[in-house]
Order: structure tokens, then C-alpha cells, then sequence
């Protein structure tokens, strides 16, 4: 009944092409690291990587990229006491989701690492699941067995959330992928969590509809990811947040068996006309960005529509031309949003390459980043706690859009207080209570 | 710095007058029961009320309305343990808020009453808190003593779900009524959770933004039990659903001390123009209508704004007029959203008076209500549970923007499954071990 919306094959592979122009099948069954996509006119098209953080990259690729640092060599984090998974093991799981048990090292290299090169895991199994049936099971079974799981859609986070911290087992959701119903009345889609963003507003466009989300990572981002991070994207200031239009959510505690009333969301008309205007702040400004797309191959003075776009989605790939990139997603008040970039220009001096702030004024999301030539333990000791201090001073949040993941989560308590975190802490407890579901994420290490 | 945006006197004086035009120094110090307030162009108005659920009253009239049945003796509930208010409790009460504590029977009479005038409760205190702080003891103190507690704000609720069913301490918000904060710029807004709709979205409109938010009981319900209630209202299509517009709450769990992070309100920017349209289905539903609206003053051809939403908010109102009135709030499929009322005029016959259907498009929302002289079991046995049979086969809601409260939670299994129900209350009894917060509401009797 419903037309495959997005390749068959897992989306894990997240990396560019050097190449100008990649066409043909094999291009069209594999997506792209979602800051670095750019639909093209005629079709996928592949875009350059030349900086530290975007990589060359196929499925054998990663003998040629230098190998990224496991996450337990450069962060202090303890693996907890999860079993390790058996042969035995093995055998249920291929029991649950037979023929989708992937625990060939060479396929497991991808999903290990995060689209920024950044964190890397050593997960030994993989499994693909089609239903949510299937996630159920696959958690009972982990929760009996005191197994770690780590979900993951696109892979395309920014703070270390979807990829293992050591050797928990990996659950994609790339072949829930399936589009359930679709109402074009009221505008109500029901979909699995992991429908391509991208796929997703081609399918409700074709009907009449808008996705009220639009982000760079379109092209690869799973929605499911996308409602667990709440994330703001570029539609925000006309449909508001995304929770908002979130209609409801199948959930899987790791205990309970799960049962039917799977995601829907409410896609608002297609608007008539869309206006997007640029408006560089400055000359200086105008000219610095003009310089940094050149090397994009990006044109100057933008005249088509989805140029003007690429503009705005492939900063984080500009960025990191320069080298190193510190990276903060901050909530701020709108009229103070751009006051900690000229704070840090100042503070850092010629430290920093570069002070670059941009992001979303409709919920005065800042996206903070800091470059230079390699990283360096002194820049980042001028750089925090100072931001997060300067972020609770304004009553700011520690993250906007990007979750916390791994990196962030022990800023947490910059943006809210011992009694959240407790809060938080025990309804986690309450949905997994053996802490099996992605640990090392999200909550604070120390209570 | 704040002006007093709403009167300072307490708002569960829930009534209607006769007069046609009531003006002065003691109207303002009232607010109306939402559903029957018409904001008038010379400043507050009264309005006409003849059915059975709309009473006169004032303060001393219920002596001469009719008294309403105590909830226990009309519906099959029992008191659970909790302690009985001491001579003790009411001291250290009367420390926690000083000269707030009010058991006065008289001033209790009202607070015990939905102002439907279908349930009773029989609580001998009220408590006025002015700050987070003071709700953060009180529930504390009633934690400790095992006392149970009834939170109430403008007491405009259909389901029975802001009134006390035993002798529950009422916790009302009235008192805290303040605007905390307003961002000119961002729109963000951050108040205590008593203030009333109406004076927020004046506070807002002066400065040159709107409330997310409309409804009939604009004039007495409270921001806090509007997202309690996550109400849907009549600017869903444009600014979606409510939660999504909700940047933060303050939540005060029974057994832990609140901390300050006030409720948040983002408020859109003031559309420079809005229109509005009636468009009555047929010659019978305007001649209908236009029959019911004389009855209540309201000219049968609309010439002004107000009196075009005056028709809306009165429906109500007039449908009181007709006798008992069988109340339902359901969310359907759009397509099917008017079905039910078609089905319903044809399988209850003349044993109903009138099945009306009207609601808000934008979130597929029916307030269906059948109306009869009097209350009847044989015609309640039609009505139920064929009617949430009905929409549980649409995969509808039981429950839209009312909240199930006291009469609705045992249909809550019509819209959830058993494993949702159990996590719900696993997540009440997170935040409320003993259970003294609202009990008998929202959650099914048994399990």
C-alpha cells in the first residue's frame, strides 16, 4: 500500500563526498550527513569535505579517515555493570528480528562514530527492527538480561547522543521508515520513528501539506530523533514548537510490552507563498560569509531559492574549514541573543579563529561556535564554564535544539535546578528502571 | 511594579445575574462564570440566565437556589483515609498563610459547587496562597499530615474536576494573579498560574501581542487550569495547541519543596487584522440558532464583532435552556467530527430534546451535547457507552480540552490503553506517593 519513501538501506553511512557531483544508484541508496546535504535541481548531490570534522568516507573508507579517538580514551566515563552480550544472546535476538542481527565489524564501524568525528563506541551488534512489535520485544529481552541498548536514527546529533559509549547494543530505527497513514483532511500523518525528515515533507507536499519542521539535517534526521530533541529548525517562528504538533507517541518502556498508537503528527496546509529574505547584519559580515561559501562552491550573490537556503544550512560545514570547532546550542532572550558572541570576540581575543554566532529567532536559539586551528585545552578553559555561567545568568538554556546527549550532560544543572534533576532522574527510573536505555546520556553522572 | 491586573477578591462567586446591564464598583470585584461573560463595550456586563444550570446567586443566594445533591449521594464514591482538618492543622495553616485561611461556611459554599451546579463537595477550609513558596508548604504540611487537597482556579471546569468530592481542602489560586514578567520583544511572558485569560490577553494586547488562547470562559478561568487542561479553544488552527506555546512550568510536587522557575508563556505578535465568519450548515441551524439566541438578548442578526462571538460563547448557555443537558467533549477525525450528532438525532428519537454538535475545527474538536427536560438514566443508557463506543471506533478521544476530572475519568480506557493507564499512575504516585492531590479525579477508580 505505501511506496518505500526512503532507501531500503540503513542510513548509517554519514559522511560527504569529496566529489562535485555524485550521481547515479548506488548515490541514491545511501544519505548524507544532514548539515551537508544540498537537494540539487537534478537529483542528490553530493557536497565537499575538506576540514577536520567532515570526512571522506564510503563503507570502506574509514581505513583511509584517521581513526577517532574511543569515547572512554578522551572523556571520564566508567563502563557500568551491564552484562555483555553472548552467543546465546545472539540467537535470541536473531529469534526477535531474524536476518536484521548485524555483527560484522566492518558494518559496525559507522554507527560507532558520530557524524562529527568526535565520540566513537565499540558495539559488537546491531539490530534492525521493522515495527515497533519488534522494539518491544528487543527490550524486554535486554532488560532480562541487563543489556544496554542504544537507539539511533540518522545519526546526525551534535552532542554524542546516538552513538554507544562503550558496547551497548545498537537499535536503528532505518527500517521503520514506513509511512502508516495519512489523513488529508485534517492533516494528521502517522508515521514510524524512523521516516527520513525529508521524506516526510516530500510525501505531505505532494498531498497539499507543509512539515512544520525544516532543519540542514533534513536530509538524513529520523523524526523520531527529531521529536526527542524537541527540535526548533528553521519553521519554528510560523508553526511554533514542535511538540506542539506532536499528537501523541507509541512508547516502549524497557519493562512493559508495547502496544499500539503509534506517532502521529498534524502537518499544517501548504502555504500559498513563502518569503525568505537575506539580510546580512553588516558589510564586514557580508563579505566574510561571501569569502566562506566561495570555498562551498556556493555562489555570492544567491539567486535561486534553494541557493539562498544552502546559505543558511551549510554554515557548520564552513565552519569547520577552519580547523577545530567548539559548538554550543543556547537559549537565550532575543534581545540578548547576539551579545555573547561580541562578549566572547572580546574575551578571546586572537585566541579564536573565529566568534560565530546564528541560529533561530523565533525561540531565540543561539548556535555558538568557536573556531580554530586544533583544539586546545586552554581556549576551552577560557570558554567554560564562562558560557554556561553567561547562559544561566540570563536564564538561558544549556541546550536549545541539540539535546544533551553524552557532551552535555553535565551542564544540565546551569539551566535547571537539583530538584528537576532529581525529578528527572527518578521518571527515568520509573519508565527503564535498570537504566539500560541509552546510558551515559542526558542526565548529570553525579546526583 | 505590577499593576493589579485582576480583582483582588476571590473568583468562586460563579454565578450569572438577571439584570440586563449590571455596572459599579461591586460588579467589578466579581468575575462570571466563563461560558456566560460578555466582555460589554461600556465595561463588564451581566447576562440573563432562566435554565436550570444557571443560577442567580450572589453570596447569600443560595438560599434560594436550589441546593445541589453532595457528590457521594449522586455518584458511587467513597472516602479514602486520608485525616481529618484539626483545631492543629488549622494553626499551622493559618501560619503558613496568614490570614488566608478561610472556613467560613458561608464564603465555602460557593468553592464546594461546579458551576454546573451538578456536583457538591463538603470541604471546610479554603486556603489563599500568594506565592509558590506558600503552595510549596502547604502541600508539604498536608503531605506530612496525610490531608487531602483540592487545587481550584476559576472554577469553570465541565467535568467536576476543580470542586472538592469529600471534605478536601481547597487549595485556590485566586490570589496568585500576578504577571511576573513580559518580554516586548520575544513575547515571552511569565505569570503565576491564577491569573484569569481575559486580563492576560489585555495586558498582552496593550503591549501588542495576543494570547495563544481564546475561549468562553476567558473571564474567570485561570491560565493555570487552561494547561492543565492543555484547552483547545478558538485560535487552535493559528497558533496550534497550547502546550506547544508553554516555555516552562513551576511545579510543586506534595513531598518536595518548590523552587522558582515560574510558569513561561511565549505570545505571538498581534495579527494586524482577523477575520471571523458565521456560516450556519442550513436555513434550519440558523433559524435554530437564531430562535435560541433571541432568548438571551442577543440580536439574531449579528453586527458587531463581539456579538459574533457572542453567539459562539453563549451556546452553552442556551442550550441550558432546554432543561438537562448531557454533556460530551470528544476529539474525531475531522471527516467524521459531525457524524455522531447525525447518528445520534436518529437513534435517540424524540426521547432527546436536541442533539447539538459545534467545537473547534482546528484540533477536530465536538462538544456534542443532547439535551432533554430532565435528567433521565434510560436516555444516559443510550447515550453510554454507545457515544465513547463510537468514538474509541474513530480512535477519537474521550476527553478534548475539558480534562476528565471527577465525572470522566472511569471513560478514560475508551482513548488509552491498560499499559498507558498503569504508567499514568505510576507517574501521579512519582509526584504524589500518598496520593492526597485531587484524589477521585482523572485517573480510573479501579485498575
Amino acid at each position: 500500500m505505501m511506496p518505500h519513501l526512503v532507501p531500503r538501506r540503513p542510513v548509517w553511512w554519514l559522511f560527504c563526498w569529496r566529489a562535485a557531483c555524485v550521481q547515479g544508484a548506488s548515490v541514491r541508496q545511501r544519505t548524507w550527513a544532514g548539515p551537508s546535504r544540498i537537494p540539487g535541481p537534478g537529483g542528490l548531490r553530493g557536497v565537499w569535505g575538506t576540514g577536520p570534522l567532515v570526512r571522506q568516507g564510503s563503507s570502506s573508507a574509514s581505513s583511509r579517515a584517521p581513526e577517532v579517538t574511543l569515547t572512554p580514551e578522551r572523556y571520564p566515563v566508567r563502563r557500568l555493570p551491564f552484562s555483555v552480550v553472548s552467543e546465546d544472546d545472539l540467537a535470541a535476538l536473531e529469534h526477535i528480528v531474524p536476518g536484521r542481527v548485524i555483527t560484522d565489524p566492518e558494518e559496525l564501524e559507522a554507527p560507532n562514530v558520530d557524524w562529527l568525528r568526535t565520540v566513537r563506541g565499540s558495539s559488537k551488534v546491531l539490530l534492525r527492527p521493522r515495527t515497533t512489535q519488534e522494539v518491544a520485544h528487543i527490550l524486554r529481552y535486554c532488560h532480562e538480561r541487563n543489556l544496554a541498548v542504544n537507539p539511533q536514527g540518522g545519526n546526525t546529533g551534535m552532542v554524542g547522543g546516538s552513538t554507544p559509549v562503550f558496547d551497548e547494543i545498537i537499535v536503528s530505527t532505518a527500517l521503520m521508515n514506513q509511512v502508516l497513514s495519512f489523513h488529508d483532511v485534517s492533516g494528521v500523518l502517522v508515521c514510524q520513528a524512523g521516516c527520513v525528515l525529508e521524506a516526510l515533507s516530500q510525501y505531505v507536499e505532494e498531498r497539499g501539506f507543509v512539515m512544520p519542521l525544516d532543519l540542514g539535517a533534513k536530509g538524513s534526521c529520523h523524526i523520531g530523533g527529531n521529536v526527542a530533541t524537541n527540535a526548533g529548525g528553521l519553521r519554528f517562528l510560523r508553526y511554533g514548537s514542535l511538540r506542539g504538533t506532536v499528537l501523541g507517541l507509541e512508547v516502549v518502556p524497557t519493562c512493559v510490552p508495547g502496544r499500539g498508537c503509534p506517532s502521529a503528527r498534524l502537518t499544517p496546509p501548504c502555504p500559498a507563498r513563502v518569503s525568505a529574505a537575506w539580510c546580512p547584519s553588516s558589510v564586514d559580515s557580508r563579505t566574510e560569509a561571501a569569502g566562506r561559501f566561495c570555498h562551498l562552491g556556493v555562489p555570492c550573490r544567491p539567486r535561486s531559492h534553494p541557493m539562498l537556503w544552502a546559505l543558511r544550512e551549510r554554515i557548520t560545514e564552513a565552519l569547520s574549514h577552519d580547523g577545530y570547532v567548539y559548538k554550543y546550542d543556547l537559549s537565550l532572550p532575543l534581545d540578548r541573543l547576539y551579545d555573547l558572541v561580541g562578549d566572547l570576540r572580546a574575551r578571546l581575543g586572537p585566541s579564536a579563529k573565529r566568534v560565530v554566532g546564528y541560529g533561530h529567532l523565533g525561540d531565540g536559539n543561539l548556535h555558538l561556535n568557536v573556531t580554530a586551528e586544533t583544539f586546545s585545552a586552554s581556549l576551552l578553559g577560557t570558554l567554560e564554564p564562562y558560557v554556561y555561567e553567561w547562559t544561566a545568568g540570563q536564564r538561558g538554556s544549556v541546550s536549545a535544539e541539540h539535546g544533551l546527549g553524552f557532551k552535555k550532560k553535565d551542564v544540565l544543572g546551569y539551566s535547571k535546578p537539583p530538584e528537576a534533576l532529581q525529578l528527572m532522574r527518578q521518571l527515568k527510573a520509573l519508565l527503564d528502571p535498570k537504566g539500560i536505555l541509552n546510558p551515559y546520556k542526558t542526565l548529570p553522572t553525579h546526583a
